[in-house]
This record gives C-alpha cells, sequence and structure tokens, in this order.
C-alpha cells in the first residue's frame, strides 16, 4: 500500500463543506472527502471537485487511512448528536495526537465537554467558528479555531491559507482553550444581530421620519460606507435599497417585516444574562426580532393605539448626519459590551483570549467585516490588557465627538414615537458605565426592607448590615443579621 | 392508635416553613411538623408553636401515619435535590390520590418533571409559589398553587384561608397545569425587578435632574401612593428615603450602588428569550443589576468618560409629574409584557391560565401588591380573552393620558444623561407593538442577501423567495429556491 498523501480528511459534502474542500484544493492541500451517504462523495469527485487532488473515502477506515500521521479530520455536519456520533466512530480507528475539528454551528458548552472528554484520551480536538456563509467558505472565510492547543501547530498552514485576507493579514488565529472558538463565534453572531439592528433603525427613521426616497436612502448608505462605517452590512443595504422589482417600485417595501432567528442570537444574550454581562444591546436586538414577528397582533394593535405624528420639522440633512453619528457610537457600545462578555467568559473558563486577534479574524471574511474592527484591533494592539473598549482614546473620541447628535436622535425617536430600542440602550449604557453613583443603593435598600437580605456600605466595603427601615422595632420580623 | 388527626403536614422548618404552620394553625387546622433534624420540631414544639395544636413527627413514618387521608404534605426546603429526595422517600409510604405540595422555590421545568412523574404514580403533586416573605407566610402569603388540578378541591379550604385577602377576596386561586404555579411565580419575581428598576430611575432622576432633597423625594413617592401607582413598592420606598442615619443624613446615600440578583430575574429573560416574547422591560432591569455590579469599573470610567449637565432648566413641578407618568406607563407596558410571556408559556405547555385570577393572587400578601393590580384583574374579568393588556380600554386610555409625559422624560434623560434603561424601553415596545410596520423587511432582505435565508412577501403570505439582490447573476453563488 502506497502511504498516505491526505493532508486533511473531511466529513460532510453539504455546500459548506463541498466548499471548504474546494478551497483547500486551491491552497495546494490534499484533502480526503468522506459522507455517510457515500453516493454524494462519488457526485462531487465526478463533478465539483472533478480536475482536483480531492480524494475520496468510502469509509470512515478508509478516511483515516488516506490521512498523513498527524492525522487532521474536520467535521461539518449538523450541530448536535451527529457530531457525538462522528466522534465516537473516529476514536478508535485513531492514535494520540490526531486531531479532529468541528467546523459546525456547535454550541460552546457541547465543544468544551466534547474537548475534556478527547484530551483524556489523548485526542487533540478542537471546536472552529466558520464565518461568512457558502461564498466565505469557498473563497476565504473567518476562522475561530479553539479547543486543544497542541493541534494549533498542525492546522496553522491550512486554516490560516484558506482564511479570508486583509492586506497579506489572514482572518483566522488561535482563539483559546476548549469551547472558546465556538463562543467567540457566537457572540460574533450576537454582534451581526446588533449590527442589523441598528442599520433598521437608521432606515426606520429615514423612511418614516424624514420621509426620504429609496434611491435617496441608498445613496445616503453608500456615503456612509465611505467613512468610518465601512462594512459589508453596510454595503448590502446599499444595493438592498435601492433594487427595484419589476414593476419599478422598490423590492424591500414588498417584504413582510417578520424577522426570524436561527438562535445564535438568543444564545449569546442568555450567555449575557447567565454570567452577569449587561449586553443589552444584543438583547434589545433580539427582542425587536421578537417584536416584528408578531405580525399580526401589531396590524390589529395600529388600528386601537395611538400616537404623535411622526414628522420631523427640523433640518433634515442635519438629522440624518446625526443618525449617522447615533449609528456609530452605539456600534461602539455594543462591541464594547460584546467584548465584556467574552472578557467574563474567559475569566469564568479559564481561556486566555486574544482580543486583538479576534477582532482581526472578524476584520474579514465574516458578516459583520468592517474597517471599525480594524480600529479595534489597533486598541488592544496598542493596550493588550485594555479592559474596556470605551477607555481606549480612538473609541473614547469617537463617542465624545458622537454623542450630542446621539443625544438627539433618542430624543426625537422618542418624541416622534420612533422606536429605537438599540440607539437607546445604548445611550442608557454608556451613560450608566460612566455613572460613578447609580440609583442600586435604593433598591439594595428596597430588598433589604422587605427581605432582610442587607446591603454593603460605602465607606466599609465588605461590610453587610440590616435595618429595621420603619422605625419603631417589632414591626420587622425579619432576623438582623450581619453577613 | 387513635385515628389520624393531622390535616396536612409540613416538612422543613426553616423560618418560611414555620410561619406557614403557625398560619395554618390560626386558622384551625392541625399540621404535623418535620424536619430531617429532629431536634428543630423539638425545638419548634417547646417555642413558637408552644401552646398550639401543631404536632410533631420525628419520622417521615409518623408524619404520614399522623395524616387524614387524602393525606397533605407540603414541603418548604431548598429548591433542588432535596426536593427530590423527599419525594422519593415519601412516595413509598403514600397511597394513591394523596398530595405532595413543593412550596418552594423551584425553577419551574423541575415542577413539570416532577408533576409528570407523579402522575404516573398516582400520587397528585402540586408546585405552589409562595410570595411575601416571612411576614407574608405568618399572616397571608400570596399563593401560587399548579400542578395535578385533582389536588385543587383537597388544598382549596386550607390554602385559601391562610392567604392574604384583599376585601374578602383571598390572593390564591389554581393556576394552572404542571409547572405553572411556579412559572407564575417566576414571572411574578421578574415584574418585581421591573417596578423596582422604574422607581430607581424615578429617584435618579429626581435626585439627579431636579436635585430635590430626599424629605421632599420621600413626600413626592407618598403622594403618589395615594393615586394609580399606590403600592407596597413606593410605600417602602417613601419610608426608606426619608430614614436617616444616627448623624441625621439620609441612610439611603450611604449604601453601596451595586445590586445583587437571586436569579429568578434573569430566569424571566431567559424564559422570554427560549419563548420568543420581547419582556424588554425585564430584561433591561436585570442588566441595570449587571451594570450597577461593575461598580469599580464605574468607578474608573466616570474619570474618563464626559456627558452633558444633567441638570434641567424647564419647569421642575411639571417635570416631577412626567416622572410620574412615565413611571405609570411603563408600569403597564412591563405587565402586559409579563402577561405575552405567561400567555406564550402557557400555549406552548398547554397549560389553561386564568390571567385574571393570577391579577388577584398578586393583588395582596406580596412584594408586587398593588391597586393597579386590581385594574388588572378588572381588564381580564371584562374581557376573559383579552389578548394584550395594552388594548384594554383602561389601560389604553391610561396610556394616551400618559404618553406625552412619558415622551418628555425619554427625552430628556437622554438630552441630560441619565440613564433610564426601562422607561426608554418601555417606550420603544409601545411605538413598535403599535406600528403596523416595522424595519424588519430591511433585515430579512439582508438575511437573503449574505445567506440566501429566503423573504416572506407581504401580499403572499407562505411564499418564500430569495432574490439576486447584485442584480448580475453568478455573483450569488448560493441556491435560488422557493421554500
Amino acid at each position: 500500500m502506497a502511504a498516505p498523501t491526505g493532508d486533511i480528511g473531511l466529513i460532510g459534502l453539504a455546500v459548506m463543506g463541498q466548499n471548504l474542500i474546494l478551497n483547500m484544493n486551491d491552497h495546494g492541500f490534499t484533502v480526503v472527502a468522506y459522507n455517510r451517504t457515500t453516493s454524494k462523495v462519488d457526485a462531487f469527485l465526478a463533478n465539483e471537485a472533478k480536475g482536483t487532488k480531492v480524494q475520496g473515502a468510502h469509509s470512515m477506515e478508509e478516511l483515516v487511512a488516506k490521512l498523513k500521521k498527524p492525522r487532521r479530520v474536520m467535521m461539518l455536519v449538523k450541530a448536535g448528536t451527529a457530531v457525538d456520533d462522528f466522534i465516537n466512530a473516529l476514536v478508535p480507528l485513531l492514535e494520540k495526537g490526531d486531531i479532529i475539528i468541528d467546523g459546525g454551528n456547535s454550541e460552546y458548552q457541547d465543544t468544551d465537554r466534547r474537548s475534556k472528554a478527547l484530551e483524556a484520551k489523548g485526542i487533540l480536538y478542537v471546536g472552529c467558528g466558520v464565518s461568512g456563509g457558502e461564498d466565505g467558505a469557498r473563497y476565504g472565510p473567518s476562522l475561530m479555531p479553539g479547543g486543544n492547543p497542541a493541534a494549533w501547530p498542525a492546522l496553522k498552514p491550512i486554516f490560516q491559507s484558506i482564511a479570508a485576507k486583509v492586506g497579506s493579514d489572514p482572518c483566522c488565529d488561535w482563539v483559546g482553550e476548549q469551547g472558546a472558538g465556538h463562543f467567540v463565534k457566537m457572540v460574533h453572531n450576537g454582534i451581526e444581530y446588533g449590527d442589523m439592528q441598528l442599520i433598521c433603525e437608521a432606515y426606520h427613521l429615514m423612511t418614516s421620519t424624514l420621509g426620504m426616497s429609496h434611491d435617496e436612502m441608498s445613496k445616503v448608505f453608500a456615503d456612509w460606507n465611505k467613512g468610518e462605517l465601512d462594512s459589508f452590512l453596510i454595503e448590502i443595504t446599499t444595493d438592498i435599497l435601492k433594487f427595484k422589482d419589476t414593476d419599478n417600485s422598490p423590492l424591500v417595501e414588498k417584504i413582510k417585516d417578520n424577522a426570524g432567528q436561527k438562535g445564535t442570537g438568543k444564545w449569546t444574550a442568555i450567555s449575557a444574562l447567565d454570567y452577569g454581562v449587561p449586553v443589552t444591546l444584543i438583547g434589545e436586538s433580539v427582542f425587536s426580532r421578537c417584536l416584528s414577528s408578531l405580525f399580526d397582533e401589531r396590524q390589529k394593535a395600529s388600528q386601537v393605539l395611538t400616537g404623535p405624528s411622526p414628522d420631523f420639522k427640523g433640518d433634515k440633512k442635519e438629522f440624518l448626519e446625526n443618525i449617522r453619528q447615533a449609528l456609530y457610537a452605539s456600534k461602539i457600545v455594543s462591541y464594547a459590551q460584546g467584548f465584556m462578555l467574552m472578557r467574563q467568559a474567559a475569566e469564568i473558563h479559564g481561556w486566555k483570549l486574544n482580543y486583538g486577534g479576534i477582532a482581526l479574524m472578524w476584520r474579514g471574511g465574516c458578516i459583520i467585516r468592517s474597517v471599525f474592527l480594524g480600529n479595534i484591533k489597533s486598541a488592544f494592539e496598542k493596550n493588550p490588557s485594555l479592559s474596556n473598549l470605551l477607555l481606549d482614546p480612538f473609541f473614547k473620541d469617537a463617542i465624545l465627538n458622537c454623542q450630542t447628535s446621539w443625544r438627539k436622535v433618542v430624543s426625537q425617536s422618542a418624541l416622534l414615537g420612533i422606536p429605537t430600542p438599540a440607539f437607546g440602550t445604548a445611550l442608557s449604557f454608556y451613560d450608566g458605565y460612566r455613572s460613578k453613583r447609580l440609583p442600586a443603593n435604593l433598591l439594595q435598600a428596597q430588598r433589604d426592607y422587605f427581605g432582610a437580605h442587607t446591603y454593603e456600605l460605602l465607606n466599609a466595603p465588605g461590610k453587610f448590615v440590616h435595618t429595621n427601615w420603619t422605625g419603631h422595632g417589632g414591626n420587622v420580623s425579619a432576623t438582623t443579621y450581619d453577613a
């Protein structure tokens, strides 16, 4: 038998898997393709992979036998039990030091569990977030690998060559231990929810308060895309707004305003609640989708519940620039919150995350790619221990420059009756975060009043006391205690 | 052996359990008290229960033997495995038709599971939310029982006599099947988080923008407590604000603004995300506590991040009344969201919830007790199939009357730099809920653009189409399909 020549095996020949294989092949790697329904292997070799170096395998044994050591096997299969099934089938065929990579949309807790279980067996497990959709997989995705760090030297040459590039920098680097790669991918998706919501709020204000035409709006987004908001999502919004249906009217207005969700935004918000990190903008973005999906209820309510006239009476050009600045400032807050969540998760799980590297991974190849992420990367390069993006001089000044406009937009939206939950919660967060004093002292007093929960004294940190607030002893039955 | 005379058994002699026993005893019921550490039984009989009809038991067997049939056994033990342990110990001692009640703070999913498992064994299981703290347990709690409906006739006389009363109405009624009682208790706690946050925002505006003294603020809350905001939490805020420390300065200002959470608010927000219901006000309230707890970070940020002057320049008396109306309108939205969540959970779990009954259960005895809950009860009495509180004529008019003031407060807070996340999200929700059209059509177009997720047409419901948005075929690799 000839010595094996496969650089990497790939399980799962749906479109993402196929495109990653072709991408790897383009970069000179020999890929061994396998699929549970093996007719797909033959069809792939006879069609999409015709004329490439791609090899086929019709069994897991054949797949493993065709790989050089240490063996690298990547799965692109449906998240859930399919991943566990393939792992269980692979492990008896592998040797210590071989590598299994999950490139699917697994929940990070599952990746955590699998990584730990396989480490005990000497198999190096990697959960890798893959972003950029089918196009990204084929021509350059954003890749976020995490898991057993011992796997990275063997994966780096393949992953960094197939990843998207910004200049010569690949949008792929080692993220961290265990489920860190899938966690960071989840936060990426949550931030994507936030970015989309912010653009929707800007569009809502343009159309409802400024009465702009779709061609006008498209031009404005094209303009915005030349400056600090330069990003893939602003770019596609330009295309969408100017797109005409066959009757020459804007197609976007024929689309039902009823947004679905695949779950990763929701998971991000739930993680934020679980870890106690105020990721309010993603939370509001998920809830905004939920509210949009109450389509029939809204049609009914719109007949019953009234509000003010939405027409903006002031200088429209100035207000449009205010909207741009509100979007930019809110976006800064959203990313600051996302990085806060990653920092907290890293602390809890003991991951050593490279925040500048994460910004670079998102800089290209994925849905949230933008010039802005280059600024984030610079911020962490200048100060790797930066505790919060809002404290970085560049972003601090950016918000200072925007804040008057931002406040006017939130203020006007409230008066004109246009919902801007993401702009608004971002501003509340900014004002709360910069508050030396918040009203939670009253809240602590309330909890002590009705539940004897005790409170901490400002001038005696760590000292918890209970007060008989009614001032006439005997009425409070709760025990007085120093905890 | 004499015939057993015990009406109900109670396991767990911490203060909540003891107080419920004494409350039941006051109402003429014979309670059998048991505790795993049996010395607690003796101590209780010799002290708190001295001179009552309370009987003690020193084993589970003795407890069961002393009860009339059908036996009623209530547990007030720590949520989690302790509940399962006691159930496992009780079941072999009980007969078909006997009743086990969990009066602790169990997660509703656990109660769901236990209820179904015991139904298969012929034991009637009830999970009962108990609110009102130690005082409530002793003199009249709010009780929210749910589980096997066959248990209710045997529990009703005891539970309704010990519950708080509003007029002659007991704040206890049957909630619904399986985990419904504990679910409703969880939502109660979430709403409590929201109510407290709203009061904190009002206080924050009074002190920071209006510069009011604590005695002035206390008088304002006392005033508010005479009208539509009449409630326990407003009442205790009155007491707290006027409470002076030994140096005659307001004690509340010496308390660290760093709010903890016991988890039920967080669970409510997570349920809202899981069930896709936009319960934004509770979500923001939980996140506000999280932000407050970043105390050290805020001290640092307050040195670096600047904002506008918080001084309000207009008519202060008018602004104060605006704040009251903002609080009232936001509170209406919060309860509307809470009831939306219960409705959605009921639909998913097949519970038949009595919404007016739930309002009555919360009307007295518990932390969120208020006149307002009487209005909610009336709304559901007038129209038991009311789809949303905001559509009830009373609440619709209440918001209409408040909305100009509410909008001014949200607007002013943004301009003055005071965070009002709950006031703001409530207003955004109201404006979104009454919107025939939200900008989610753009969002759907974006998802279709980058991920070929397809979108639904407004004029062809159920028809999902994909568009090649770039308008020059071949650039979009995603498959075009009609799903």
